[in-house]
């Protein structure tokens, strides 16, 4: 099965665990005499994987009482509406730390007033702030914990104090231990470190599940799917399943400890070539480099392109960077093999000698 | 890999084809040396997939030029949402046939006005209207085209004039021919007759896709669906490519002529049964009688018991009713096998007679 494996560097929908596709393949026909795809979501089946799903991620991320985990659909996107729509009364602050960031706080002026709490834009969003840079105010504070176009990452995050800090952690959620209790709201499109696509995390505080500032749908409001055990509606059956393996999975491995540290060695694998070259450049600040996108430039457009190429000759694929930056981007999800960070460091090393 | 597979009559999700399931487990390892799981939904690959689901469904359908095809998530129940934020002005007009109609105005009433233009609540949902006893007004006129919960389903369409007719199909979308150029905007969730949860189909007609009533966030908007060709935000990747197969199989079998015959037979099968019964009671009025989903009750709690339990027994699965009705529904979507059919009616004679 893993004999053609390519190593997929792709940003998401991103690599899984080989033994995860392993298992899914073995089990999806055998649900009680139907397929995975066929179980209802109010089948017995269904309602353990569900719970078995919300019972690892707790476990895994150390989510403390008084939050709830809930399995949306719609992706980061709909809840850069969402938020805005359930939690900001007139005004909300927004750290802008690249092109999704931007997108957040776009869709939450059509809901209200946006402030910005802080911005790297000036500097093509080379780093995210000290957390002495932010300035919450308003309803509460959204961040991007990590910014997969421009290959930064929070490594601390700002000390609201009174004020929900929310964050979009699309793009490492479960990389690395963090402490839920300083979030009022983390939410993330599964398809980068979790599972596949269509399905999105939300773990909300319990005291902003049902704050209402206006009417809204039933569909829009955190408190349906809170009240509904995320079975308001018919849920992204399979995609929940497959996320349950993954968390499986991440548990056998050690969890986050373990995951973060292999996930520092694996970044840390193509960042020492990237510091040892005088060919390839990376934008991120050094204190605000991503554990999970990796960026770069080459000299020119020419070589970029014959990187690429060379690259996918040598099964490195998914390596092109966002056409906002151009360059190279290495997406190295907790599902990417260290032995394809390896792959990827030596092909760059020989690379740079060709040239 | 079909022996021990259930008859599986679960409103949905619910039963694919064999071949379809048999198709996605030999396939969905090998994306080019990815899984289904992990490819891009900005490779060429799934790019082709996407073309292919829309052209397959647009062929299928007979979907004139005019009418544009989106591949969203969320459900009906964000349909719900975005039919009447994109669509109302001040006030719509909405068909109340049962359960879900019901949700689809709630919905609606957190927009704008509601006005009833057809109810059969004091009958308990036993029919559909005939089209002369619905009066469309407002901005459009919202319909559920089939009601899975009282097995009741509209026959021929209220003529709205110049008003668009807005369609909740989600339990029989592509399961008969219909003409499309009747109606404004149809949306379905995939999880019944097109593929598996997680995936919902709009089909609008274009002058509509811009109407602008009200400051909406974008992902709430048609428009920007329509403008980014269903890849504004990451698609459910998997359940597209489900929903192409699911296409191609249909398209295979000869389109909705085909299997309207089918769906034709099969539900007469069992409806047959009903008629013969002094044991078995349908609510459903003759000329609203669903091809999907057909509802009856038993004698006693006791007896409907009795018949899940032994139904379960020989195979048959899914038969419980929805709470709000009771006893017993058979959904019978597209890929639900005729042989399936045949086994429920022999064995409902069989019950019957035991009794």
């Amino acid at each position: 099965m893993s004999t053609n494996r390519a190593y997929n560097f792709n940003p998401g929908p991103a690599t899984l665990p080989l033994e995860v596709l392993e298992e899914f393949k073995d089990r999806f026909m055998n649900f009680g005499g139907l397929s995975l795809f066929e179980i209802s979501h109010r089948s017995k089946e269904f309602e353990g994987i569900l719970e078995d799903a919300k019972h690892l991620l707790t476990e895994l991320m150390n989510i403390p009482k008084g939050y709830t985990v809930l399995f949306l659909q719609g992706g980061a996107s709909l809840q850069f509406a969402m938020v805005p729509l359930n939690l900001m009364d007139k005004k909300a602050a927004y750290s802008i730390t690249g092109y999704w960031s931007g997108k957040a706080a776009s869709e939450a002026k059509t809901v209200g007033e946006v402030e910005a709490a802080f911005t790297s834009e000036g500097a093509n969003f080379n780093r995210t702030p000290k957390p002495s840079e932010v300035r919450p105010s308003g309803s509460y504070l959204h961040i991007t914990t990590n910014n997969t176009i421009h290959g930064t990452q929070y490594r601390q995050f700002p000390d609201t104090g009174a004020i929900p800090l929310v964050a979009d952690a699309s793009s490492d959620i479960a990389s690395r231990v963090i402490e839920v209790s300083k979030f009022g709201l983390i939410y993330a499109g599964a398809q980068k470190n979790l599972g596949p696509a269509g399905l999105t995390i939300v773990i909300i505080r319990d005291d902003l599940i049902k704050k209402s500032f206006r009417t809204l749908p039933a569909i829009l409001k955190y408190s349906t799917h809170a009240e509904n055990n995320s079975l308001y509606n018919t849920p992204p059956v399979s995609a929940i399943y497959m996320m349950k393996l993954v968390l499986s999975w991440l548990k056998k491995k050690g969890g986050l400890p373990a995951i973060e540290k292999e996930n520092t060695t694996k970044a840390g694998l193509i960042y020492d070539v990237l510091d040892k070259s005088g060919f390839y450049k990376t934008a991120a600040e050094r204190e605000s480099r991503s554990l999970m996108n990796i960026t770069f430039t080459l000299p020119s457009e020419d070589a970029t392109e014959r990187f690429l190429s060379e690259a996918k000759k040598s099964g490195l694929i998914g390596l092109k960077g966002h056409r906002i930056t151009g360059g190279i981007r290495a997406s190295v999800y907790n599902a990417f093999p260290m032995e394809g960070a390896r792959t990827l460091a030596q092909f760059m090393k020989k690379f740079e000698g060709q040239q």
